[in-house]
């Protein structure tokens, strides 16, 4: 009883102080109050295994999806669920792909209306990959919440459901009208995205103003609004030979190894000191200019916190411009793994028959993902051509991701800058992003929409690798920006 | 009824033509009769998940031991369970090794003693490496016996063991004296046995004569002998950089990643034309003489059979000769396979942090595990210097078993032949095996007793691949060939 009464006198008190600020606090208060819940909410969401690459764990994600669409309906947002077609796999049999689930908070023509984009299937993870913890249970540790998809990117997809809620739970009216467009398929590539936005154009998006998404982190420990990110070409280089795996013993020699030709291969794509050695495909990137140069020299970058970090010896640049340059706006190779090679612990002594290498191409502007897709399979044909194997080489592009830049002069970005002083007290960082939100440059092209993306992960989140985590600071304070975030589109003055 | 009495009138006229082979016949009688219960019992076997390469099965390797014990001592052979000592695993960790499983049937001094050696480890087998059936589950199709372990080396140890029951069965006294020396190792490389059979030289082995192992195939759809098998330096390469797993999008650009540095290091491992491209490796392999030539020349082995059966466009070598010698005679390189990267279905885009390769080189006579221990581990470390990489690489050769030879004019090899006429009807191949049994030579060397490989499984078993196999025909005709063995073996002079 005491505590009641000593936290309404301080609210008060600040109501007093603030004036305009009365509401905010309301809400930060509302959110401080039902961040266990909020926990509880993430917790549920991460216990399910959306993985959108491996089709045997489609069931899940549609339950994922499923999960969403309940949420925003008993929200008494106005839901629809989108049918996005269908996924051709491999074996070439065809399945649905997961619907795209969308709902809308208010249809007053006075106000603007924001799109909130954000997906709720995660990269794959397995205990055994080198988790701590159990990558489906969401496990605190020292104010962080650590659970595969954590913040990628379902803690902020509940936040902006949050953020809409603490409005509704409060009986405030909406400062601007809220849709949300939530999909189940982004970490392959957003497929049938494209073909639904383009639907959509004249439709659920003729009323949108601005499209936010959430989907990326912040550079360093200070709040951040992003303004660029690199597209991706993912590759399948498939090097087949013998009908089956052999034995090393008994058939070793006698065959000429799919691994071993895969190995050559794979050999010729990117030098020792990060130079990319297939033809061309450098030629489109766009010049490094100095006034690019002097944004990245501004950003609060501390290289030697980066290398903690990471836990890397040395990084691949020893100057903190050239290295946000290869991460922001150069494109990379990486090599991520093989698949039906001998993965497991032991000492298997096999000559795999069919070995899919998977690499990737982080693209910028002004590369073209066909392109790419070509200077990559002519050259790797051209390398394994040299060899005279008897054995099949297949490449195939299987994500083509463009990249994305925004003009950080918009009111969108004025209005993240505010609602980021707000709620932190700080002006934030303006970065780009190395990785890929593929439908960012589709909203672009297509709806023609402003766009920002307005990160709360933080930087050390381990995206896509063991140990993803979000800290509850950024989640719940991030709960406050996006409300904050809300208000302060308010006051972009209408066309 | 009529049937019965048929094929008693045949085996009267077979006893009254033959003379000594009426009591062969009452045996192969007996073996054709219990036929299915060797299956069943060779489906128990199978179903035990006995792979001694992932120490999280080391319970299943136990209990498939414990059953082998349990066996042995139902048939009232003298048991005995011989320590190994201990392993340590890669985390420094020590656990005991499986115990060696010996029984003795007899101990007749006036007659020979025969060893039987065998293994019930098995190699690693997913059902998703693409199994048409479960791998744990024996399956008949066609005549053939699919599962892991079926032909390496459960089946020839079950018909081993269903020879001398045979003969106990029917009240025969075994023509020789049996010892059974089963191990749960071999896949490994037989960790332990080498202490024990040091050990063991003037106690378990004292008496023993010969020493019999069935642990391999035929080359064709003859039966055979096998006078010689390769050996096998077994590498991982680990390369170690950042602390965890990295995102190629966030991280990607900035940091030298080992899989790009572990790729370059492996390509510098064998050429496209088979050529061993390590220096010094070759250097110790005995000429090939004009007399060996000879005897490749007289194998019947079809290259196109061959290559349509392990299912390749076209073999390393063009000729009958150069190839058979590339399989038993000269080394090799394989990759099997990358640990610690992305292995499974999909499109992950993960710079993975640690890298293990496992690499094998297949050692034939005059080659020494140690000697090539130093040239790959220098080599590797040489061309890894050479990349400038900040990342950590380790070199460590965890098999190093040696090849083995044996005299193809030693009476042990004349009893085989014998034993192959009266069971197949025709004379036996001498052949050499790819694989490796690395107990062979060890038994060479420290026991001095002479030593015959003599196989049964076929030539397209699949050892180490998927859908490994034996047909129900090499089952139960090995096992007959086995007790003709025994009898043949009474035949040699005693010294």
């Amino acid at each position: 009883m005491m505590e009641c009464v000593s936290v309404c006198v301080v609210v008060l008190m600040m109501s007093a102080a603030r004036g305009h600020s009365l509401r905010f606090n309301d809400l930060t208060d509302y959110v401080n109050k039902h961040q266990e819940e909020y926990v509880q909410a993430l917790r549920d969401w991460v216990s399910i295994e959306s993985d959108s690459s491996d089709v045997t764990k489609r069931a899940e994600l549609q339950r994922m999806m499923g999960v969403v669409e309940e949420k925003l309906r008993e929200m008494k947002g106005n839901v629809d669920v989108m049918d996005v077609g269908t996924q051709t796999l491999e074996d070439g049999s065809i399945i649905p792909l997961p619907k795209v689930v969308t709902a809308a908070f208010g249809e007053d023509e006075n106000k603007h209306t924001v799109c909130v984009y954000g997906h709720v299937d995660v990269q794959p993870a397995r205990r055994e990959d080198g988790w701590a913890t159990d990558p489906y249970n969401l496990t605190e540790i020292n104010g962080n919440l650590y659970g595969r998809g954590a913040s990628d990117n379902k803690a902020p997809v509940l936040a902006w459901i949050h953020a809409v809620e603490a409005y509704k739970a409060l009986d405030m009216e909406l400062p601007v009208n809220v849709k949300f467009l939530i999909e189940g398929m982004e970490e392959t590539g957003s497929n049938g995205l494209d073909v639904l936005v383009a639907a959509q154009r004249d439709a659920f998006f003729s009323d949108v103003d601005y499209i936010v998404i959430s989907d990326c982190g912040w550079q360093s420990a200070r709040p951040a609004l992003t303004y660029g990110t690199r597209g991706n070409a993912y590759f399948y280089a498939q090097v087949e030979g013998p009908k089956q795996d052999l034995h090393s013993g008994v058939d070793g020699g006698a065959v000429i190894e799919p691994m071993t030709d895969l190995i050559a291969i794979l050999d010729t794509l990117i030098s020792a000191s990060g130079e990319i050695l297939i033809p061309g495909v450098t030629d489109a990137v766009a010049n490094f200019t100095e006034e690019e140069r002097k944004i990245y020299e501004e950003v609060d970058f501390d290289m030697e916190t980066y290398r903690r970090t990471i836990g890397v010896e040395r990084l691949m640049y020893d100057n903190k411009v050239d290295l946000l340059a290869h991460l922001w706006r150069f494109p990379t190779v990486s090599i991520h793994g093989i698949e039906g090679a001998f993965s497991g612990h032991g000492t298997k002594t096999v000559i795999p028959a069919k070995v899919t290498a998977k690499f990737s191409i982080r693209q910028v502007p002004n590369m073209e993902p066909a392109v790419v897709e070509k200077q990559v399979t002519d050259h790797l044909h051209a390398v394994f051509e040299q060899r005279k194997s008897p054995n099949k080489l297949k490449v195939k592009m299987v994500i083509g991701a463009k990249p994305w830049l925004a003009d950080i002069k918009h009111a969108l970005y004025e209005a993240g800058k505010r609602a980021v002083k707000r709620v932190f007290g700080v002006e934030p960082e303006l970065i780009r992003e190395g990785g890929t939100i593929p439908i960012a440059r589709t909203f672009q092209d297509v709806t023609e929409k402003d766009i920002i993306m307005l990160p709360i992960g933080g930087f050390d989140d381990g995206l896509h690798s063991q140990n993803e985590k979000i800290s509850r600071y950024n989640y719940i304070e991030g709960t406050k920006l996006f409300i904050a975030y809300l208000h302060e589109v308010s006051h972009i003055k209408k066309d």
